[in-house]
């Protein structure tokens, strides 16, 4: 393995990393972010585009690089004996690589959210303010060892005018630099800076509590991961952050559902891709239609463990018994949990209690209730007669997405360019002061 | 001092807080806040202003009553040597009760946020998807000794379709107390939830930070206070926050500004209101005005201490030689450091350095430099010929404003009620599953 360019020197000026301590050496990458976020900002959005191309380009052609990096990472991987799965998601070869290269291409091909103006209006007093969109400035994101996470993210914060700090994990180290260095050398060669994106190579734990602290630099921080991560975030972090959570999501059928549709749309949200987090968890089911709608659906589930409450449980031979633990998990697999309930409002309120806020969908012909399952059901999206696999942001039409916020703050559902982004306002008068 | 109902009691229900450790009992709180704030996010526009009048004209009814309260934490205060300035935040009489009041019938008056449809699209697949405005849910206000803020909080969020879970200082204790009983009663005699506003009624430090970490419950603390509360958030929060920040503001004279109308600007945003957080503190002018402009604007700030750099200083007898310091501090006093710059680059770059992204204003005739300030400066507003002072939720229009937010995620600048909501993804469909 050849890596020719420290991904966090640049070229340009030769400055490295300050000596110094740990905790000095991050806030010198965040304060270089920073510098390169204000040329960001104002970049040309054929300028970026040209950087996206240009990092698609040199992503494929240096594949074999790429390949070689992540080669030993796996080795590396292998010797200490990590599961096949997480294996699976660090391996590359050379069609993973040409599709991070295409995603890069379709990210330029996105609109550039920057400079959209959302309102404005005139005050009495003859004031014209305007609400316009700018970027963020320097997004961090922390995540896990999937190594097209460095250019996704790249390449979506360098299409909304922000720059890149990232701080993957140790397990794909070589594969990061070699594809961190590739990005910074093609945003360099069409006069961006190298700095539009950083990778922290520093692994440690400390390393990762620092990179959530750099308060004066970061102006959001999105973790991909799993739950260990979230908690560190919450207890470590001082930047302002969005949390990518777990989905616990919900499939109820009415009492005036269509039982194919709804059969449909269970077998869907469930198998389509179990280990994502907007497949469902739960199925709950209107008493009325429980005898007739849930031998159809364990006959369409085959091979889905059905978890169930003594309810459905005596209509669903061979299902395992519910326990309270049951409706709060996100199996990420092929299980599913299902209760009867007694009508609408049973199911609200069982979403309410054991939902985390994700997608949450219901199966009805009834308008009066469709419309008081998406009015009292607080999710970041809410469904009626469709399967939840929907919310994301490549089926919501966003063209790319940075993960999916299950908070409310900021951005809720999932996260496209327009999620990178804030607003200025800008307000122009005649030398109007204040009275 | 007569406390008639307990603001914690559920006049409805009789439930009191669990027994249990201070954790539990805060806990407890939130979770009622949580239950009330299901009840609100659907309540009609007309229940809710109903409740906002019915509190205001409760609150002038029982005017005796607060101040009763009032003079005893006042005496308190004073007994402990607390400061004037500090007393005088914390005292109420009539007629500052009569415009609390008159701030709750104000925002009955404003239009409701929730329910607006942002934005709506139909995917290929026949999926319509529209992006609607909804109550966070609980928003949590922890805030120093203003009594005031326990119902102008409360009043914000219950408009907003929000429970108010409030946490004030030891200070106002008492006179918190009455008020949110007050405010609990009359949104009861309407028929929403009276613990749509709840006050935790310990004032200790552990319960604040307890407050801070209601993950389960709260979906937005805005913190209402000083640095040391604002580093405690950042240290103890796991809840999100907006942080309503620091604002140190600057004016930049170009060579190109009209110099009286510069002096109006100055004049205006350093000395209207000096001790908030829109009043500027740092004068920065063009090398080539600075000796035309300076003696006027001295003249003009007469009483103001002007804390200079050495080329300033040479024009302004008298001024305080300025140190490092002096360009991050945030005076709220009457006092002004001044820089000499030699151009909207070094403007720029100074504001860049220290300023902390509040509102910054040019004062100049030049198109091209106007566009360039309000493109290349990072704040919440960008003001070109108008005063700092402007940048108010009031100011801006938007009828009343919880706070004005110096982050960049979720909300920037003046919070009104629409900072007080996120969205929700409505998505319709006929059956349709994912390939």
């Amino acid at each position: 393995m050849t890596v020719t360019t420290l991904p966090n020197t640049d070229a340009s000026t030769g400055e490295t990393s300050a000596p110094g301590s740990m905790g000095a050496q991050i806030a010198d990458l965040g304060r270089r972010a920073k510098a390169a976020s204000r040329v960001l900002a104002n970049a040309p959005t054929s300028q970026k585009n040209d950087a996206l191309r240009a990092s698609a380009a040199l992503l494929v052609a240096r594949t074999d690089e790429v390949l070689a990096a992540n080669a030993a990472d796996v080795a590396a991987a292998e010797s200490e004996g990590v599961s096949a799965t997480v294996i699976d998601r660090l391996r590359l070869n050379a069609d993973r690589v040409a599709s991070m290269a295409a995603g890069l291409r379709q990210v330029a091909d996105l609109p550039d959210p920057v400079g959209e103006v959302l309102d404005g209006w005139v005050r009495p007093n003859g004031l014209r303010i305007t609400r316009v969109r700018v970027p963020l400035g320097v997004v961090a994101i922390i995540y896990e060892n999937r190594p097209n996470v460095t250019s996704d993210a790249a390449g979506l914060c360098l299409k909304s005018g922000n720059a890149a700090f990232l701080r993957g994990s140790s397990g794909a180290i070589r594969s990061n630099i070699v594809i961190a260095s590739i990005l910074r050398e093609a945003i360099a060669s069409v006069g961006l800076p190298a700095d539009s994106v950083i990778l922290v190579e520093d692994v440690s734990r400390e390393a990762a509590v620092e990179f959530m602290r750099q308060r004066a630099y970061v102006d959001c921080l999105i973790p991909r991961g799993g739950p260990s991560l979230i908690r560190s975030i919450l207890d470590n972090a001082t930047v302002p952050y969005v949390i990518d959570g777990d989905g616990n999501c919900h499939v109820y059928v009415d009492a005036e559902a269509d039982l194919a549709m709804a059969v449909a749309i269970i077998v869907n949200a469930k198998t389509q891709r179990p280990s994502v987090c907007n497949a469902a968890e739960t199925l709950l089911v209107h008493a009325s239609v429980a005898e007739a709608f849930l031998p159809l659906a364990a006959k369409a589930l085959e091979g889905v463990e059905l978890i169930a409450d003594p309810l459905a449980a005596a209509l669903l031979p061979g299902a395992t018994p519910a326990d309270e633990a049951a409706w709060s998990t996100e199996f990420l697999d092929l299980r599913l949990a299902v209760k009867i309930v007694s009508g609408l409002d049973e199911a609200i309120d069982h979403i309410a209690t054991y939902g985390s806020g994700h997608s949450e969908a219901i199966v009805t012909r009834s308008l009066a209730t469709a419309d008081r399952f998406t009015a009292e059901v607080d999710a970041a999206a809410v469904l009626v007669n469709a399967s939840t696999r929907f919310v994301d942001g490549e089926e919501f039409g966003f063209g790319a997405e940075i993960g999916i916020s299950t908070q409310k703050l900021h951005a809720r559902g999932p996260m496209g360019l327009r999620e990178l982004t804030c607003v200025k306002f800008i307000v122009r008068g005649d030398g109007q002061t204040r009275g």
